[in-house]
């Protein structure tokens, strides 16, 4: 009889925002009346807009005719898109990628599970805590060993250096759950240290489209020498509202190596893009063409209105929590709130009593790791009514 | 420094179609002149149905509107295309399966791909020879070790039994890369021995819509008992010309179980959906509405059109390739030609003369395994007039 990976067996039986959403649905079965607003899991809630839109419908016209019909795209993306890409993502802040260090994805959530497999299981892995549990579980079911670093007020959510030995470092920033941000000289700190201890670092952007300040490097790439120990993972989930549509980029520089145990140090790149046609057939060109109408002029504007809306979600909520006495982090930079729960309370029985008192979802922030202990998160993606009529009912509650 | 996944050392630097589409490119560099028609790589050349293109206008419609914007799918799949699936590809062939047995996914490459992720390294793998490098590809690079069973003219090309012990096996059919069939009794004594042997069966039903013979199942489930051992792969990229749209699904009945070391039994169904949940976020819902679409009574007849349209490719291939005397096997019920290249010439040796002579470009049958030397493959998916003109090189080179 073919035997299980074992590995799988030390992971909680759910995926953390399938866990929430079965318990919501429950809530919900008993409670059929009650009107619930989600602040919990990051999904977007504005519609595409009309350039992506636009795009979308052009795309499915060209299939839709033998002379513009497209089947199987390259497995790395479109040369269209991973030059927009390279143009508008890149090269505009002054950051020399080639188009053949971008390779489009489905989605970052894809990339960030499934980018480990390219690396031996006796690495010592580093994420931080708490974390996006995808960096944690997709390791844990290659049995590796996992070192976390924890992120609370008493060091701003910046990490320190791990005193151990790791390999490889997982950092996401603008971060998720905490909204928090790594300064540029932080994050130099961070390539510095890399570099000096051959430390590997799987980055993620998702969010830097929401940062505001300037100081804040929107890419590691703005970094000097992160070329060499840096791969950097993208989304255009959050950017344009692609959580429906599936479409993201990866950026593997050929500096980045690793070694065999023979001594020898080899790309990544190209064992990433030996994956990648094996177990992946490219995304939808439909996607690819959506993602392509963000970089127009007109789509840029476009996108940049949906992210003034949710940070100005993310002001208000920031505002009115603080009024009613929460701790509250992230908010200026992220489309996340970090709110620490009143008196300390458990984040699981918070969840539970803003579910049953205010029909209001967040996430508890255990979920994220023992650091998030006392601390939910709360996301601005809300409707602008709906999240206002959530923070109505959160400071009815005290 | 991080260390490689020694594993993928082992692979060749290329996945066999990259490998073909490098050798083309070269050649068209060269040749700007050549205007060359490619019978290779099994990508579809019609285009989507209206039914589907209605779909996906529709769906990006939706998409545009905050009332009716979707964000993030199930993991899983919405219930309106598992249930579609459900009702339209098996209940109507007697085929109980739950949809909570059914995921969906981005296409079959993916998931027959990941799959193997769930099982323990430990487990002897049996694939035929010839076979589609990707399942090979994604045990090597866990390091599982792989046992081949040869499939040629004299066994008709249907794999005996292995002799020895083997934990996991792929069959795929109608076949990649053969292009024939196994009758509803030999799979049913596959599904036997695997009952026997406690062996899983990982079936691959990519090319199901292609068979026209009633003796040959569509499903491994119309065989009783394979609810217990089988695992299997549906993709709309052939049924429906979804190659660059990327939808396909998956059955994992909750009866096929594996072993744990401490001798439980557990169900594999819930496993994949923990794996789903943390590295897959859902195939697209514009992709996932074009999917139903296919099972409306339109959309069936549409696709069932496109599918006559390859089918008669299919015929006219053989029957002008048997003309000059080529060995052809396939075709009848698949959408690909296994052809014998004259006086045994090696597979890549055909395919370089194939190329330079007449433009044409095939898939050299050694790509896919020893057994395979002595072949190409030929894939029916081109356009009719193309087809043609393929067929009337290649007897000129004769």
């Amino acid at each position: 009889m073919a035997s299980v990976n074992e590995n799988l067996l030390s992971l909680s039986s759910n995926y953390l925002f399938a866990g929430i959403a079965k318990e919501v649905q429950a809530y919900r079965v008993t409670h059929p009346e009650a009107d619930i607003i989600s602040l919990g899991i990051g999904d977007v809630t504005q519609p595409l807009c009309p350039a992506v839109v636009e795009a979308l419908h052009r795309a499915t016209d060209e299939m839709a005719r033998g002379d513009s019909f497209r089947g199987y795209g390259p497995e790395q993306g479109y040369e269209f898109l991973r030059e927009a890409i390279r143009q508008n993502a890149l090269l505009n802040r002054g950051i020399h990628i080639g188009a053949d260090e971008i390779f489009v994805n489905d989605g970052a959530k894809s990339d960030t599970g499934n980018f480990q497999e390219l690396l031996g299981t006796d690495n010592v892995v580093a994420v931080t805590d708490p974390v996006y549990p995808v960096y944690t579980d997709a390791n844990a079911m290659t049995g590796r060993q996992i070192v976390t670093l924890p992120c609370t007020p008493e060091n701003a959510f910046v990490p320190a250096f791990p005193q151990q030995h790791i390999d490889v470092v997982y950092l996401c920033y603008p971060n998720n759950p905490t909204g928090t941000t790594l300064s540029r000289a932080r994050l130099s700190q961070w390539v510095d240290y890399a570099l000096k201890n051959d430390v590997l670092i799987l980055y993620d952007a998702a969010y830097e489209a929401y940062i505001q300040d300037d100081d804040i490097p929107r890419s590691i790439y703005e970094i000097e020498g992160a070329r060499a120990c840096a791969v950097e993972f993208h989304s255009y989930s959050k950017t344009a509202g692609f959580t429906g549509i599936r479409c993201g980029f990866t950026i593997i520089p050929r500096d980045v190596k690793v070694k065999t145990s023979d001594g020898r140090r080899m790309a990544l790149n190209p064992l990433w893009n030996r994956r990648q046609c094996t177990k992946f057939n490219g995304a939808s060109y439909l996607s690819q063409r959506a993602a392509e109408a963000i970089y127009t002029t007109v789509g840029k504007e476009q996108v940049g209105a949906t992210i003034r809306y949710y940070m100005e979600n993310a002001r208000r909520m920031k505002q009115a929590l603080q009024s009613i006495g929460l701790q509250v982090y992230g908010g200026d930079n992220a489309p996340y709130l970090w709110v620490g729960t009143p008196e300390e309370e458990p984040s699981w029985d918070f969840f539970r009593r803003l579910l049953s008192e205010a029909h209001v979802v967040c996430t508890p922030g255990v979920g994220f790791g023992p650091s998030g202990e006392g601390f939910v998160r709360l996301t601005a993606f809300g409707q602008r009514e709906r999240t206002e009529e959530a923070l109505q009912r959160i400071k009815h509650i005290y």
